[in-house]
């Protein structure tokens, strides 16, 4: 595909990006299954996937952040629920 | 735009499907920013809007269901925090 | 619920907030529900329901970012395709 | 962590599936980063990144399914731009 950057007439393969994007996906999509499998897994072995996940979403917090987050999510709960 | 259903031909405005879409998509836009609002009213009475959020999204669940989600991710991150 | 703002003792009732908020998330939800509806309504009419919720996207773009859009992504699938 | 598994005890270590979610998740976002890259370089060489995203995204439909979405959307644009 005839690319004009700058003025200039360019022979450039598209496909020179696409290829490497596909391949990169495919690898992030073996990754993603790879994921799904591990917490299948533990869900063999008797962990909540649900609570599994939401904890290693918590742990990007800080401790004091997580537990002011778990300690009011529960009190709103108990308030509302 | 013609329309050829059923080997018939039809004339039917595409703008009649659009149009009552685009102002529903609006209605919507229009709500998602009350809710917005309302958050942020909740946040200046001194309420945590992520542990709110998470409150209204574990609300959906059965009462025990809620416990035991809250119960396990407090446990797993005991463990892995 | 009892908040301490700034110092002082405010009984605030939490559900003040969840209640309009999970009535607006009720009315969002009828209104997704009548936006399928209208796209059902456009498909047994003989539209194509994934080209007009496309169209419909690139509707919010100037015409002429549509028509280079467009172009282009026929130009790349060309090269690709 | 002990987990009564099948009326068992197990000394089982949520972390040995943690620790996995983690660096696979880790190796996940990497790639994603990667693919932000590729797309950064074609734009750089003037590519347009938006049209370049959907018509790998289309790039997944046959090419029938392929060509008619375009011509729909463009023609239902037509209609309704």
């Amino acid at each position: 595909m005839k690319i004009i950057l700058n003025g200039e007439l360019f022979e450039i393969r598209l496909t020179e990006y696409t290829d490497r994007i596909e391949k990169l996906e495919e690898e992030k999509k073996e990754i993603s299954d790879q994921i799904a499998t591990v917490y299948q897994e533990a869900e063999s072995k008797g962990f909540n996937k649900k609570a599994l996940k939401q904890a290693l979403k918590m742990l990007k917090l800080q401790k004091e952040e997580r537990d002011l987050q778990l300690e009011l999510t529960t009190q709103y709960l108990e308030e509302i629920g």
